[in-house]
């Protein structure tokens, strides 16, 4: 089946809104089943929704539209698909009831202009809104589909997947042949590296797909395959999917939706084990990430941003001599700043990070990117230098991300699951 | 003058990317004077972006491409293109020795594949590419404009500002009207009541125009007016930028691209003052906001992610009977902690933040969202309490937020300019 997608909304085309939606909806038809083959942006103008419907409805099975449901005389996208359609507006009772009820919730009384929301192509099946006041709808007619769908993604995401999603597959059922993924999710490993490992496999494979993706800092494998079922899928992607992780098995940090901050926290609580953090350079970039997921306060105990030398002697008992001696950003001192926060807090590992994250600081020994990470814990301490690149946020982003890296690793290869 | 955009590339279609793309260019036609009519997205598909393309040229004056000038077999914009308005593609030497350089400098030589990438269509004025081997290109037709332009935003962006923008303004000299516009930015009061604060301003005014944007936690206004030059329009948003500013002068922190860290840091050295931060809920994000700004080392002292109990008493000396009485999240154990980071940091102004990001932790008393902010200064101590809604990171974000906004507004009431 072959879809295009028309986003409406004067908005979009002065470049005041970021189209989300259309990339949501393509990735999710492309899951369900479906090829899109055109996406469109069209301002808040009947003539030109027309011009676009009536083309896409010529080359296409579904048209799924979103925005432009609003109560305002803007609003025009199911008037210009019925009116396109041959379709005549009818009120539909349980819709308007539903909008009137979120009114009086929020103590008001409905204004008139909402009327409108309620009013549906003849015919059409309503697709209620958990999140606002306009419904969307779905139309069949003369063997294609028209799914319209409220602009605003926190409104079209939950209708598509709870309503539209659904209402397409029954009405398609044994038609579409839907996309199973599953995401490798890769740390401490470069694509090219990576892709060289699992080279034979990437080429004596057509089915199920394996692409690499690069993505905030980390390599991943995405394994897809077209099927009838989401068994039979993963039936096909567990063989392949085993015999990566049987070579990369020891940079296989999870899978889907699990990030990197997520799967070391889980490791940290089966073992039992606390951390602190004290940081430079990252400026508390990875104290925020290890927080960031819920409960972390089990296994997390504090960081530190010792941006001054005071602070990292004061706070972490870095000795003055050792920054003196060695300098901020050293082997020495992120060694003494890893058992500083282990040792200040009580906690089983301490990271330690310090670097230079420009634009200014650097020097000829120590330029910018420069970045060393230091480890302290039960298996024995460690230090890493790293030479970073790019701007002072990708330098400081990458730094938290390799501290993350190692700590993984570290409790991967001393407490291998 | 009237244009459409069209991207071109079937990760597109497949929801790999979001284009982003089509938001830049909309938005900067608008400034330049340019009304976008149309945004396409077409696979690496040429009739169906020739199919796109016709109308596209038949109804606008200017079509810009972006993507598909890749040295692969699927890359076919420009050949489609040429192909439609009947012009050979011919060698461009100047391209070639371009590319043929890049590789040398990469110590590579190269392939015989990109020498397609040195094809241009003839009569065309070649766009040189800074930052990667595609050239892009525009070509005028009959009155119309074709600008071709190539994918990664990093090679079109630049390509766009330093070529593509001149070629349009030169070309069409005197039948632009370009926007000019200046951001407000606004912390610490919410839109509706900003709106009503200057209702009567916006009322009575329909150039400039005055639109509200809420942003990342904070309310901006955008004025905007065209004109024939820069200076013009400027001087046309003069008079309402200060009448606004003389209404909400006590919210007002910065202009266009200065963002609060950014304005608070410089009010911050301006005034000798340095600071110190102790965080719980919040993870470490203000530390990594504040630490974000290049040379934030002059006033940024310390941070303390102090999520342990026993952290904010041994880090921050806060003392163990204002948590035990008061609990973790209290007016008490804020003010301590704020106080706590001043002293032991030798900053003059010392940041606490304590309270409930969810999911779990809540109770009747102290709900998720439930979060205190403090703050210790030479002018006096203030704790205020805040309740929050929202996920997780809604929370966070917007706790580390307020916590700026409450530095902003100590330094600018103490010490207005």
């Amino acid at each position: 089946m072959r879809a295009e997608l028309i986003s409406v909304g004067t908005e979009l085309l002065l470049g005041e809104v970021l189209n989300t939606n259309a990339q949501y909806l393509s990735r999710r038809l492309s899951e369900v089943g479906i090829d899109c083959y055109f996406q469109h942006t069209v301002g808040d103008n009947p003539s030109r929704l027309r011009r676009v419907l009536e083309e896409a409805l010529a080359g296409s099975d579904l048209v799924i539209t979103t925005g432009g449901l609003g109560p305002t005389m803007d609003d025009l996208t199911k008037e210009t698909v019925a009116q396109f359609l041959g379709l005549p507006l009818v009120l539909h009772q349980p819709s308007l009831d539903r909008i009137e009820a979120l009114y009086r919730r929020l103590g008001r009384v409905m204004p008139p202009s909402n009327l409108k929301q309620a009013l549906l192509p003849e015919g059409s099946t309503p697709l209620p809104n958990d999140r606002g006041t306009a419904p969307g709808m779905a139309v069949l007619k003369d063997g294609k589909m028209v799914v319209i769908l409220p602009g605003p993604p926190s409104e079209m995401v939950p209708m598509f997947e709870n309503q539209a999603v659904p209402f397409i597959e029954t009405t398609w059922a044994g038609r579409l042949r839907p996309l199973v993924a599953r995401v490798m999710r890769f740390c401490g490993i470069g694509e090219s590296d990576l892709e060289t490992r699992i080279r034979d496999i990437i080429e004596h494979q057509s089915d199920p797909m394996i692409a690499p993706y690069v993505k905030a800092f980390e390599v991943q494998l995405r394994l897809s395959t077209r099927a009838s079922s989401r068994e039979e899928g993963l039936g096909r992607l567990g063989p392949v999917e085993r015999a990566i992780a049987e070579r990369l098995g020891g940079y296989l940090y999870g899978f889907d939706e699990v990030c990197l901050e997520d799967a070391t926290g889980r490791r940290l609580r089966s073992l039992g084990l606390r951390v602190a953090v004290a940081e430079s350079c990252t400026g508390g970039w990875l104290s925020k990430r290890l927080t960031g997921i819920p409960g972390s306060s089990d296994y997390f105990l504090f960081g530190a941003v010792t941006y001054s030398n005071q602070s990292k002697i004061s706070l972490l008992g870095v000795p003055a001599a050792t920054i003196e001696d060695n300098g901020a950003v050293s082997e020495e001192t992120v060694q003494a700043m890893a058992a500083g926060a282990r040792a200040a807090s009580g906690a089983e590992i301490g990271i330690g990070i310090t670097g230079v994250a420009g634009p200014g600081g650097g020097t000829e020994e120590k330029p910018v990117g420069t970045v060393w990470i230091g480890l302290s814990g039960p298996w024995g301490d460690e230090a890493k230098l790293y030479r970073l690149w790019g701007g002072r946020d990708d330098i400081r982003g990458r730094a938290a991300q390799e501290a993350l890296v190692r700590l993984w690793r570290y409790l991967s290869k001393h407490a291998p699951r």
